[in-house]
């Protein structure tokens, strides 16, 4: 007894040691009524300060674990955890289909186990040495200066109100008529498109998207039971004939779009196809839910609107955005911009379900926007993806055959091979060559794109994005010549 | 043009400056290829250093906001924001029936306006005053100096892996056995019940719960349109009896049930009852979903083990916990703890709808318990919220006539008054007053309480508590003669 007792080091040791005690007492070691060894024994046995073992028997005397009786000792108190025979509930069979698809379609589970050593392309995520950690400490430390309290406490539903403002402001110079719209913060773009899409009524429970599109979003919207309909990519965005041709055949509840560097192909819808789309869309009176994906990091010099400011005041348009994706993912910010009568409704959504998201994060977020870091950290970080970038294409004409890329930018590239190669056969090659990839088919509508896959290059050094790329060229013609 | 340019103090000037002319030049006010003012103009003009201007013209430039033609200046590029007919929408006819039923069951909605000045009993929301804003700047420090960058990239859906850890070892020395038990973070309890009502199967399609008990699980209860079936309280937690007659005559899905410090009852139930419930549930096949809240908000010393620690290595019990109750609710943090394959299923579910919740609040909170720090705020957050609590009870005692209280402590008191007092009545009295506090109807499953309200003392000073408790009494008396 107490014998097995291990430190850690960055712990209070009085608090590991009332873990200790407790955790004999609960499973039964030390028994009700049972005199435990005073605290000159103890402290002697275990080598720790008599004040440890006073601080622990008395926290566990607090908490009703032991008793003191005077010029006695302390003793085991009353501790029930009746252990009857355990009871086995079938969960799966207690689960809901949407919940079963949830695992089935969860690309996380499907994934090639990566090993160690091997150069993974599947991420799209950050550079985590490009992060900016001591400006986000200062900004940290000037908002808790500032408000720590309130910081620490309940939030409102809608979120941080300086950051709302500072995002209003933010969407306005890009050309957005904010007079009759209001924003709602989320955890993230995904938490929400999944209340707009808890939210919104399904009459005709269809929703019309790019072929291929971003596969959480193709999963929210199975595990909402919508009908996709996909409509397929042109080199300048969304095939503006295949669209027209589908609205004029049935109706849609909403349209899925992603006209900045759109994920899987990054592609940039171009301005012209931009208010096209405002257009035909408007005509058929279909809400528009546009996913702000990574519009900071463009590596080009032309301006380009999003498709909300392109709706003035009018309120058919729903923003999604999140700077997540390329400033700290671990921070889990994003919001959603649109219709002020709709957040409202939306805010109460968010307020059942989550109550609000975190004021920490927003709290220091805005900080970190205010101070004006975000400008610099961009400015650092488009010139390093846009080096990697034109590395990885120059590599991927360089060495895999017969590809077609498409897009200009991001953190990632898209490569069509030849038409009958199966991009799942050459990861399984590539794999044993130490290289994986996302196949292209997972972000598609329709089971199609087994001949693509999806590069990501942000987080690879250069070396690396080179050998890699030369790897799966080689690995391709080897398997065409075998 | 320029002169309505104002300056805010704690942001980069430049940046304020690239923002103004990107919205002269959005909004139309500075035309395509309108010649912009020198940078020495401009900054005598404003009165900012000429590098300012420089920064800001740079950036825009980069932006495509801008071009330059060497010798001649800077001029307005092209901006495409065509702005046409404004659409216009009817959301409200585009949301489902839940988003509506979310809106109108929205308390804050419904809360009457709180006006500066009053004494508000409708917070059960921890006193500010308390935080241990210094060592929470610690932990935070700790942790981003030990992998800042780990913290700020994406994380796991199912949380960050040492508080999960140190979650699991928490809930093991509460006498849990956590052998074939796993842990999924979640934001908050809320996100935590919302994703476990997303993911049960509805067969019976309904819930057994205390009767009253907490409003955001009623919420969410009927968001997700389960049958609720209460059940009366008797002082020491649930009524047996009823529990066994209703059991008998239907089946549930589950039960939900509030063990330690029952909101709004304060109801503590027995150590003998926990175990009674854990049979008979046990008996039904009947999974029990319990909230752990405030648990740990005890000011007596007896021990209570939560209903999970009953269940040994059975997997009937899913624990649904959360520190933001006391410690720090701006951080949402909660966790379930249940079912190693249930939880594998959740994390699907919770993959698809937020991603993972915040990496920067897990890793803060795990630093803030892992050094000890929780320990030491409990005790003084207990010694002064007992104090309240026997105050506030006191006080009910001598000023409000014909009460009863129930409950052994929390942050909140629950008064029954007379069958056939109105509460939303003396609400409204006291409320001209300057005195607010929750009718306690909203609690109630079947719309009885009428004579109930919840009064929540935690963030109101030694003075207001009484203050406002004697108003409470003395308007009710005064009513009652008038």
């Amino acid at each position: 007894m107490f014998n097995d007792f291990k430190m850690v080091d960055d712990r209070p040791v009085y608090v590991q040691l009332k873990d200790y005690v407790q955790d004999m007492i609960v499973k039964g070691h030390l028994l009700e009524h049972q005199k435990l060894p005073s605290t000159r024994e103890l402290s002697k046995l275990l080598a720790v300060s008599r004040n440890t073992v006073l601080n622990a028997y008395a926290e566990l005397e607090q908490d009703g674990i032991i008793y003191a009786v005077k010029g006695k000792g302390n003793f085991v108190g009353k501790v029930t955890t009746l252990k009857t025979s355990p009871i086995e509930l079938d969960w799966k069979n207690r689960l809901n289909t949407a919940t079963l698809l949830a695992d089935e379609i969860d690309l996380v589970r499907q994934d090639i186990q990566w090993q160690k050593g091997m150069i993974s392309f599947t991420s799209i995520a950050p550079e985590e040495k490009l992060f900016d950690v001591e400006n986000f400490k200062r900004a940290f430390l000037t908002r808790m200066s500032l408000e720590g309290d309130i910081v620490l406490n309940y939030g409102y539903a809608k979120g941080y109100k300086p950051l709302i403002d500072y995002l209003l402001r933010y969407m306005e110079v890009k050309g957005v008529d904010i007079s009759n719209k209001d924003i709602l913060i989320t955890n993230g773009f995904t938490e929400g498109l999944d209340i707009l899409l808890s939210s919104i009524a399904k009459k005709s429970g269809r929703v019309l998207c790019e072929n291929p599109t971003h596969h959480a979003a193709l999963k929210l919207f199975r595990l909402h039971g919508l009908e996709i309909h996909g409509v397929d990519m042109s080199d300048d965005g969304i095939d503006m004939g295949q669209v027209e041709k589908t609205l004029a055949k049935m109706d849609f509840d909403f349209a899925y779009l992603i006209p900045s560097y759109h994920n899987p192909t990054g592609i940039v819808t171009s301005s012209e196809k931009r208010n096209a789309i405002f257009q035909l869309f408007s005509n058929y009176q279909i809400p528009i839910v546009e996913d702000g994906f990574n519009e900071e990091l463009r590596y080009s010099s032309s301006h380009l609107a999003p498709l909300i400011a392109f709706s003035g005041s009018g309120n058919n348009i729903v923003y999604i955005g999140s700077f997540s994706k390329i400033l700290f993912p671990g921070l889990r910010v994003g919001w959603i911009l649109a219709d002020k009568e709709l957040i409202a409704s939306l805010e109460s959504m968010k307020r059942a379900r989550t109550i609000h998201t975190s004021t920490l994060d927003q709290a220091v977020l805005y900080q970190y926007l205010q101070d004006g870091y975000f400008e610099k950290y961009l400015k650092k970080a488009r010139a390093v993806y846009k080096k990697k970038y034109e590395l990885a294409r120059q590599a991927c004409m360089e060495y895999i055959p017969f590809c077609k890329i498409r897009g200009d930018g991001g953190l990632h590239l898209f490569i069509e091979l030849e038409v009958g190669i199966d991009a799942r056969r050459l990861l399984e090659k590539c794999y044993d060559e130490g290289v994986v990839f996302y196949p292209g088919d997972v972000f598609y509508t329709n089971g199609l794109g087994k001949n693509t896959f999806r590069l990501g290059f942000s987080r690879l050094s250069e070396e690396d994005i080179v050998r890699g790329i030369q790897i799966i060229g080689d690995t391709l013609r080897n398997d065409r010549r075998g």
